[in-house]
């Protein structure tokens, strides 16, 4: 019997609710894993604890019909989150709240407050990650429990566990790819329609992909963000993500565009991360011409794609088609399975060691 | 201390001699492994086995000069490798046997043999995996060791790790990709230089990617051997190679392919795998129009591809692109330290529930 915790109850913490559901049976056949929800904190229709268990159900339809889930609260009166965070009596949470990707808040805070009291927390938000991942890593393991945050970069798609559980011994000494999904789909729009990067970016905003302020996309900080995640967790690397040289894809026309076509080459806006021979991490995001047989080419709309260059497989490409709204919820589902298989991944030592390896 | 022995020491076996002795600081910083080499087993070079370790460099020496490994030998004499296999003092045995696929001889019957003592096997060979899955497996965990096989599929990039790390809980609903390299090597010089079948398979068993027989690639039967192990391992069902519907690339012709490019297609050796709704699995191999805007038709050459559809992440994409020697020899490595972190597959119980699932 597991018991866990959603802390954020937006899209992707009702995603999560309804895949929990979906996945009971298979969760206890394969890995004897009985999920209780015993608490769920949402931004606008309150809070509920209650240890003996809580119907996702009907939380989610409180939700949707614009109620509160308060009344599904048992025990002593929670005043704020603060105390939800101290009370709920989860052996895990699932942290999804509405976090400033810059500064990590408010969800460094709380992933700290709840390491700290040896609840294992798995994270979809890329700000505690970024700006704190060796000291989040070195809290979880000081209290024994798993820090994993597989649906920051990628939606889920399987890159950390992949590069923790597929790639042992070896060493990693490039990750490139297509980390964000929205400018790849304006530059998508631009290419086959000819858009200018205006039409392209309010189409984006039309169907929910481009935010009323692109800046964090377009201007390639998501991009970088995600960059510097998989260097400092892959790579040994330090980076915050103002370390990353980065260019947006604003000043792209689609006269750069027909160009790069007419030399059998797409755009793509570029994220790679390099240790160079003295060891040292460098980061890179800016858009670049990719040609078209390359795998990174084919890579269209929200869809991603990672490539690992490593010394013993020369380049491994990992491509995440067309993602769902279920992705990131599953991703953060495949963290507690790992969690409770105790994937943890390595500190300390043995850490150091992979550092000069 | 992590006791191995090296059966079959032909061009993967001395590869992976090579690999140990250039990870060994890596596996015993980061995963606390130091390994002896307590046999090795040649097939014209004789065998050795010592107790107390024999040197590779040695015995890569040895085989590189033309003389037996012999000397290297303690104890009593060891007269074939039926008694190899009986005294060597393993705990874990990697196979490179020279193997017949369509039979999985001689390593199958070795594989038990090993397994049967309680000796993990970590083997690069197809044979024993596509017509034994289950009964090793069992039987592996039976006597409480691992039978892990990475290097069988797509030369050691993680496949087999992806699906059993990277994707717990998520019902696989199709397998399919580009598995055999001859033919997609074949293909690919036909394509860009406008060659016969004839001419391209000349010039593949030029550079000894295809052999003076080539029908086992050709006609599709190693891709089919491939198709029909993920199929089993990976989607809970039981095709013999026979059972796949196959179609190999001995009919293609240089009209065919210039047809396809002229509708924005590439030919290419299409495996795939699927589940129907009654549950069954049925597999194809078949040469297949694929649109250059799919990620499939990028993948040229010796690279290799598959494809991941489940019911949490729409399509995974996995491309090795254009795999060394080193990378067989890697998938081995990786296995064994899978196997001393016991990342063992779901068996019996758990297993029959996935299959349901």
């Amino acid at each position: 019997m597991l018991n866990v915790a959603l802390l954020g109850f937006g899209n992707v913490g009702r995603a999560l609710a309804e895949l929990l559901m979906q996945k009971q049976d298979a969760l206890r056949a394969e890995f004897k894993i009985v999920v209780r929800v015993v608490g769920i904190s949402t931004g606008r229709h309150g809070q509920a604890i209650d240890e003996a268990g809580i119907s996702l159900r009907t939380a989610l339809d409180a939700v949707r019909y614009g109620a509160t889930i308060e009344g599904l609260h048992r025990g002593n009166e929670i005043k704020n989150q603060t105390e939800f965070l101290r009370d709920v009596p989860a052996d895990l949470v699932f942290e999804s709240v509405p976090t400033n990707p810059h500064d990590g808040q408010p969800a460094l805070d709380y992933t700290r407050f709840l390491l700290g009291r040896g609840v294992h927390v798995v994270s979809a938000n890329k700000g505690p990650v970024v700006h704190a991942y060796r000291e989040l890593t070195a809290l979880a393991a000081d209290h024994g429990v798993g820090y994993f945050f597989e649906s920051s970069v990628m939606d889920g798609a399987p890159i950390f566990s992949v590069a923790r559980e597929g790639l042992p011994a070896a060493t990693i000494t490039k990750v490139s790819g297509i980390f964000n999904s929205t400018t790849n789909y304006i530059l998508t729009r631009m290419e086959e329609e000819g858009l200018t990067f205006d039409q392209a970016v309010h189409e984006a905003q039309k169907i929910g992909i481009a935010e009323t302020d692109p800046a964090l996309d377009v201007d390639g900080w998501d991009a970088s963000i995600k960059t510097a995640i998989l260097a400092n967790v892959l790579m040994g690397a330090s980076l915050k993500p103002s370390d990353v040289d980065r260019e947006g894809i604003r000043d792209i026309t689609p006269e750069d565009i027909r160009q790069a076509a007419a030399a059998g080459q797409r755009i793509k806006l570029l994220c790679e991360a390099v240790r160079a021979e003295d060891g040292t991490v460098s980061a890179s995001v800016q858009p670049s011409r990719v040609a078209l047989s390359d795998p990174l080419a084919g890579v269209s709309g929200t869809s991603s794609v990672v490539d690992f260059y490593t010394d013993v497989l020369p380049r491994l490409t990992i491509v995440e088609n067309d993602p769902g709204p279920v992705t990131t919820a599953y991703g953060m589902l495949a963290d507690m399975v790992n969690i409770v298989r105790k994937r943890y991944p390595l500190t300390g030592d043995e850490e150091k060691s992979l550092d000069e390896g």
